[in-house]
């Protein structure tokens, strides 16, 4: 089986992209580690396969795996490349496109910059949401790591975050303090280890642990999590830039229950073809 | 400007490779390092450009690039992957190649099962050939690493190596001496660290520590030193399969002044296309 793909990337978060409307798709999990072995395949992050959707009035679904094969329920950056690459491949001639992910449906809007910007669903505060073991909901928690106390902020954006504030994320122990919080016996389910420097109410720097993954040059949604957080602490305003070590998202949050709207880049770095 | 382009590895040493004689291709070292890099380029080892020759007898020339835009000289893997391309391409309708590189014209050639044949050269042992810092040439020198002595045999095969015979290269402290081996100040210009676990007369298992990378899936020109090391010492046989971490090798040398020739896969994996 001949496929054609893309790959691109979103803040170094990297994919390759299948059209799986106009050719038949089926892959083995085996085949797809295969072809994210970065030797001896094309290598990615995750491996993105957009697919017709059958249900009024949505344009498009798509699924996300993991090199191992397993399947990813939520990706912001991934769901920018998408929005780029239907529109790219003449797959659509909409900007906003309604898309079936394996958790809902979501509405991404291809700027006219070539930004895309992605409603990253509601946070959500309650313990039993992150899931976080504590008495109440808290703006901020006091965790207890290597015998100090870290003011974290908890989040959910589909997926549980812990954030805090340090005076410089280029000081700041990610590696040890993020392997601890995330293996934190209080988080039953694990959690992304935020930490995030305030430059302005506008303006932050992350760097983010993620869960099972170790840091990442860039994640959405420890993004979303840390301007939420930092909202709601009184520190930002409601749009802030985020500056990730793969480059800028600009976040976007109304409060309470609004959405939290996430805008960043999406690029097709080539294109490929391979014989499966 | 669009680039075509091929991604190959041999033995998971990975190239992507470009044809610049139907193409013009000038790429600058920062282009280079753009396109070697995993998430936000295509990623590669090093990058394998084949050019047309203007001398008389000779087919093609090819230059090899790291990542970081500077050349490299010799690279047994990534001529096996230039044989290929260049039939698979139909660059060429010969299986015997003329090649000129930086380090003089080779002669690949392409076997009926798809493996390639390359003449490696012939084996130096003279100790300001390596360079080494010993009294005279001999078949085993110790070498005194971290107060223990070791058996090295060094060879050049146009770069450096010291081969030992380890009990089991599973459990060969590869990283750590390896490390202290490549800068012992006996070797002016460091060296190559090989680790040979012989299993019959035709037949070891190998690790290497290659010089300023560290240890790789599979190096050529070491399989080569290994052999040639294994053959001096009277415990290998003519023609030897060498198991590497990526793969398999053959290996035969006549002794003496006879050259080295080493048989193995190159794998096209993909074929794409690159805006530069």
């Amino acid at each position: 089986m001949k496929l054609n793909f893309s790959k691109m990337h979103g803040l170094g978060n990297d994919f390759m992209v299948i059209d799986g409307v106009r050719q038949t798709v089926a892959l083995s999990h085996q085949q797809i580690a295969q072809l994210g072995h970065r030797q001896f395949g094309i290598g990615f992050d995750q491996l993105l396969l957009v697919e017709a959707s059958t249900t009024p009035g949505i344009d498009f679904r798509y699924r996300i795996f993991n090199c191992d094969g397993s399947e990813v329920e939520q990706c912001g950056n991934g769901s920018r490349c998408f929005a780029r690459f239907v529109v790219e491949q003449g797959l659509t001639d909409k900007t906003e496109i309604a898309v079936e992910t394996a958790k809902g449906v979501i509405y991404p809007r291809l700027e006219l910059d070539g930004n895309v910007t992605v409603n990253m669903g509601t946070p959500r505060f309650a313990p039993e949401d992150i899931p976080f073991i504590a008495p109440n909901e808290a703006m901020i928690d006091p965790l207890i790591v290597d015998g100090q106390v870290y003011d974290i902020s908890v989040v959910s954006m589909g997926n549980p975050h812990a954030v805090q504030v340090v005076e410089s994320v280029d000081t700041a122990p990610v590696a040890l303090h993020g392997a601890l919080i995330e293996n934190h016996p209080r988080f039953p389910q694990k959690v992304n280890a935020g930490f995030m420097q305030i430059l302005s109410r506008n303006e932050i720097r992350l760097r983010v642990f993620e869960r099972a993954a170790g840091e990442t040059l860039a994640c959405g949604t420890g993004a979303c999590a840390a301007v939420v957080a930092g909202i709601r602490r009184g520190l930002l305003d409601a749009t802030v830039i985020v500056h990730t070590r793969g480059g800028d998202l600009t976040i976007s949050w109304a409060g309470d229950t609004h959405p939290v709207l996430m805008t960043g880049p999406a690029v097709t770095v080539f294109a490929g073809t391979i014989e499966v």
